[in-house]
């Protein structure tokens, strides 16, 4: 079906959610089914309040920028989507859109949340005879997205984090003094981003001591005798801990923030370092150091995995290639094909096989005790930080690009 | 004279503090009238304890990559060396130690406060007879020594951070929501770490919208002016502040921490990011993310200048050197000679013109206003962060070192 295609950007930035967009256009650059290429400002919203802007008149040299340029250029949304059989008004506007700007095709980069989207206007689309295709392209620093092996957003993150947490170590060994160092990481549910910590090594040995996850019942009195063997051993104590992390009952051990949920009723987390600091220095150590790494963990593009940015290009090109062949309703997933050497493709994935549902870490990936990860998740994990991304430069720093009309 | 060398590190560790190392170690190795190079764990205190440890039996290999690994790899100390007028104990411990292991040259890496203890050691080698030669190699990214263009340390510390503030800027602009963004960043009395937060550059625009310094004394009632300034005009705001920022009569903006003052005396702050956000929420604006830079400012090898690593190995190097020549009492400082093409060369300063002096920003690089940079401050921070260091990368991940012995 020949026509014009949009393609927006929803949920948390990643380091590499602008490379899933620009292989997404590139590609429909070269498609001759494909007319203008859009893009939508902030998502989804920005179909529903027609803010589609024409991105062959962007320059194309400030495109190729847009590749290894951190968060989302097209602009983000956290718009929940109501079910067509709750509320259609706003089906009825993006169809309205989809219309007047005579789209066939509409690209969607997302998490969990993102997919759900996907799916019911997919869903929308056949229902009406609309011949509407949409593709879902993953993206997600949280790598808890079904039906992939990994999600583009992981490996970058995993790669910052794992360095990060190395060179704190290092930072946190030149003094005699004995001290604790919490470093919190992201991860609400599924402690990925914490168990991407377990690749840090020094000297053939693995830097976090202990890594707490949300996958894990967080246990207060474990912890103490954790924290106290390795304490008595060297003096020095470092944790990962996800900002995630429960009780056997479910409760958060972060304080939880009482006015802050987001959009989908996520609670909003953070603290728990603070959290176990307090409970460290009554128990075994005055100096402990919280390190919370903070927004750089999905947007330090000036320390991204080359692995993770190239697989974030190809979904985003694999995405248009389907659509073409004439697949709606689905999700460009990754194949992981074989660790030594590493190689994926992409393949379709049943976008309801991933819309609301989460990936969490296997059981077996996790040490018995719980505060730890085994050598069959270090095999999963360490591919996808492989690879140094080459950044333009200017002056010393990044050369990032912010395009025109966004 | 021929005899031994001792190399030690002091204070806070920054990313290159161990090329400054091993350029000093490799240039002893070279040296004929150098027999043994030592390296003394955890700085002065390692000399006082005896706790010296001979480099040449390490690795070579090993002693490469300690060149690209960030921290103090020989260890550090915040030890406060007595005058000898007042307490002559440490002296006598320390002369005994360089007899016993026939130290004829001294070499100590750090910030204010050692070059402090340099200047006392050498003068106490002079009026004792001894032939000991001592020199300081300057070390700091608070950029703050006195006789030096600027400091090893300074140049990867503003690369890191020029770098995330516009990482952390695009992130921010993702939705459509306002929102103020605090960045603190280190910075007790001087405040070069959060000038050079003016680097960071978008489409040719200056990223922080407002910067904030010790320099200039802090007045909320003018802060709530120039964030709604920015806030009616954009909706977003980027705030770059030290943690060092005062009122006019001195106080710090961040709350003082009770039982938070280092060895020499020194105030350990933080949460000026928390005491700002407050005030936005109650002025300005609820959504108010603050973000600490941490120790990550210091450690980031992963992102550090190659012209400040370059120049970190060479002022080792030159210590050497002039401590063969027959000086003592001096530190190696940086002199630039032009910007286009940049290039510096080293220059001996005398000690005593460094030990115990801050240099703070020059009013004329700050803006009237007192909340940014001016063009001159460009010019001067812009070359220091040029170059990308070549980390040796292993799995992924910077291939950093811990040395046997230490």
């Amino acid at each position: 079906m020949i026509g014009n295609c949009v393609i927006a950007q929803s949920g948390g930035p990643t380091s590499v959610i602008n490379a899933s967009a620009t292989g997404a256009i590139f590609e429909a650059f070269k498609q001759d089914d494909i007319n203008k290429v859009y893009g939508a400002r902030n998502g989804i919203e920005g179909i529903i309040n027609e803010k589609l802007i024409n991105l062959s008149k962007e320059d194309l040299k400030e495109l190729e920028y847009m590749k290894t340029t951190p968060s989302s250029s097209l602009g983000s949304c956290r718009y929940h989507l109501k079910h067509y059989d709750e509320d259609e008004e706003d089906y009825i506007k993006i169809f309205k859109v989809f219309e007047k700007f005579n789209i066939q095709y509409f690209f969607y980069i997302g998490g969990n949340d993102s997919m759900d989207t996907v799916m019911k206007i997919s869903e929308y689309a056949k229902l009406h005879g609309f011949s509407l295709k949409v593709i879902g392209i993953p993206k997600t620093i949280d790598n808890d997205l079904m039906g992939t092996d990994h999600c583009p957003g992981f490996g970058s993150a995993a790669k910052y984090i794992a360095t990060s947490v190395l060179e704190i170590a290092l930072d946190a060994e030149v003094y005699e003094t004995n001290i604790v160092t919490i470093i919190e990481v992201m991860g609400r549910n599924a402690g990925w981003l914490a168990a991407s910590s377990c690749l840090a090594k020094l000297n053939d040995q693995t830097v976090p001591d202990l890594i707490y996850l949300p996958e894990i019942a967080f246990d207060f009195e474990q912890f103490k005798k954790d924290v106290k063997n390795i304490y008595d051993k060297k003096g020095k104590v470092i944790i990962v801990v996800s900002e995630g992390i429960k009780d056997k009952d479910g409760n958060h051990i972060a304080k939880m923030n009482t006015r802050s949920h987001d959009e989908f009723g996520h609670a909003q987390l953070g603290g728990v370092g603070v959290s176990l600091k307090s409970f460290v220095q009554r128990k075994i150590e005055d100096r402990v150091k919280v390190i919370e790494l903070g927004v750089l963990q999905r947007c330090a593009m000036h320390f991204a995995s080359l692995t993770d940015l190239e697989e974030a290009y190809n979904v985003g090109s694999a995405a248009v290639k389907y659509a073409l062949e004439g697949h709606s309703g689905f999700m460009v997933g990754i194949h992981r094909l074989r660790n030594n050497p590493y190689e994926s493709i992409t393949q379709l994935v049943d976008i309801k096989l991933v819309a609301n549902h989460e990936k969490m870490i296997p059981r077996e990936y996790i040490n018995k005790k719980g505060n730890g990860l085994t050598e069959v998740a270090y095999e999963y994990l360490s591919p996808l930080v492989i690879g140094e991304v080459k950044l333009p430069i200017e002056n010393g720093l990044p050369r990032f690009i912010k395009l025109k009309d966004f």
